[in-house]
């Protein structure tokens, strides 16, 4: 009989399929799990496959005794509360860098959307506004990418990718992360002083309680009027009440956010705003990357289940 | 008395403030000259400046019998008739690279919004979809950028740049041009085997006569399925009925354009598909950009008021 795997996030039914072919899954499409098996059904699960950034911690882990691994499908794992399941002995596991090329090129995508004003341009277009020679917002050349001044926040797999990216529009490039890395950019040791630095600010920093809310109205505010965000990493970052304000009184320029505060949930306020570009944490959702994700997934339930340590696991 | 210079395109306020300052404008605002100003105001014109892609021939000419320098805002000069200007011996001047780096960005802004779905991502977060967890193509993971097979068809300034900027996303580029440059990506010495190789089709060659609709049906077919195709350089190179028929049968997968047949106009057919990203000849359209193409078109005009030999000159 297949090995079973407890599925507790949504998944789309084209990322299932791989798993489906050589384990047992038990989906509970977001509920808790009770609440959709016996417990003689979860008694014997060893295994559970999340999206890490969807809470998970002692509740579920009660619910699952021969619980030995979690495993979380994306390089994220800030749901998981990483100290019960070490105090439960269950390993958890993640697909680090598989899905930062993807990731990377949405940071992109949403900056130059963003900044050359694509969203509002096609609308234009297509409401017939440019054949009628309509006044428009968009006859108004914007600020352009080259020369500016890019922060990249957090230099992991992702922010490389994606200071790597942006290098190449003739910008200058500098960072910010807890320390130094061997990278061609230059290092601000203070988030502030990058933010005080930049018209554009990158958010690609791993999310955790230390960076909660850590842009908040001050940074937004040194980041100016001119600037602008884009948040490809956890809604958490982000003071968003804060973000809300700044875009409504243009103590920021505009933002570009995959990601938000309580997902899937993007505020009414923001989706008001014509500065900002919204997309639903698409950043890791593509082809390519959902395969490579998939490759991580797979080797690490297959190697729990043999027996062996985890080939891609969380360091805790 | 400043200098008269006829302007006989449609420019926005910003752009045309800095030749105001330095010259006697007289705007035709797209309108035959002679309709707008009488035949002794025109006498004594001895330059204009025009949009390069915005048909400027004998006609105009004849209007003009004191003229002797033609401008052209920006890199095009399509749309000058250069024989009959090098007849009546006007010299012709343009703003060659001044906007190259905007006109790249643009293309790779088309690109990433085009592949990764920003709009109708953007559409479904605004519209509530995400919050609902309505079903959406949004769910199907689309092919990214990684590893991709990108062909840039003309290898000037603008489609360097290009090549540059997407070559950064881990993709594999080659270009076609009527000649090998000496640049890092495999050169294809026939359009047809670059769009058979390549998933992307990006089009930065100079329009002219032996351009004209060389992007076909044929050449859609070859694109394929799963190629998308990205055009900033003239709407002239591509046959765009064709185009629209590929779109609506699928024999590609999706267009972002900046340029168009016939401008300002960008069919309603187009405007009717979703894989389709629109934005009106904003290519060139940044304030870095305009500042950049201002600086060319002021130091021509001084040149040739001085009798000095234009400091940009379309080399014809």
């Amino acid at each position: 009989m297949a090995d079973k795997v407890l599925v507790t996030s949504r998944f789309g039914r084209s990322m299932l399929g791989r798993f489906a072919e050589r384990f047992a899954l038990l989906e509970t499409a977001g509920k808790p799990a009770d609440q959709v098996f016996g417990a003689a059904e979860l008694a014997d699960v060893r295994a559970l496959l999340t999206m890490g950034g969807q809470p998970l911690g002692r509740e579920t882990f009660e619910m699952l005794p021969a619980l030995g691994a979690v495993i979380c499908y994306g390089t994220g794992y800030d749901g998981v509360d990483l100290k019960a399941a070490a105090e439960r002995g269950i390993v958890v596991g993640n697909s680090p860098g598989a899905n930062a090329s993807a990731v990377a090129d949405l940071a992109l995508a949403l900056l130059l959307a963003l900044m050359r004003r694509v969203l509002p341009a096609d609308a234009y277009v297509r409401a017939g506004g440019w054949s009628g020679a309509k006044p428009s917002p968009m006859l108004k050349p914007p600020r352009g990418l080259t020369g500016a001044k890019v922060g990249v926040y957090g230099i992991g797999e992702i922010g490389r990718k994606i200071a790597t990216r942006v290098a190449g529009f003739e910008t200058e490039v500098a960072y910010h992360s807890r320390s130094r890395h061997d990278v061609p950019y230059r290092y601000i040791g203070d988030l502030g002083e990058l933010v005080d630095w930049c018209d554009v600010l990158l958010v690609a920093v791993r999310a955790g309680p230390d960076t909660e809310n850590i842009i908040d109205a001050e940074m937004l505010k040194r980041l100016g009027p001119n600037g602008v965000l884009v948040n490809i990493s956890r809604g958490s970052v982000i003071d968003q009440p804060a973000l809300i304000a700044a875009l409504r009184d243009g103590t920021i320029a505009g933002a570009g956010l995959d990601v938000y505060a309580q997902e899937p949930y993007a505020p009414d306020a923001l989706a008001e705003f014509p500065n900002v570009v919204l997309t639903p944490h698409i950043g890791g959702h593509t082809l390519e990357a959902h395969v490579a994700m998939q490759d991580c997934v797979i080797a690490n339930l297959a190697a729990y289940f043999e027996g062996r340590p985890l080939p891609y696991p969380v360091e805790a």
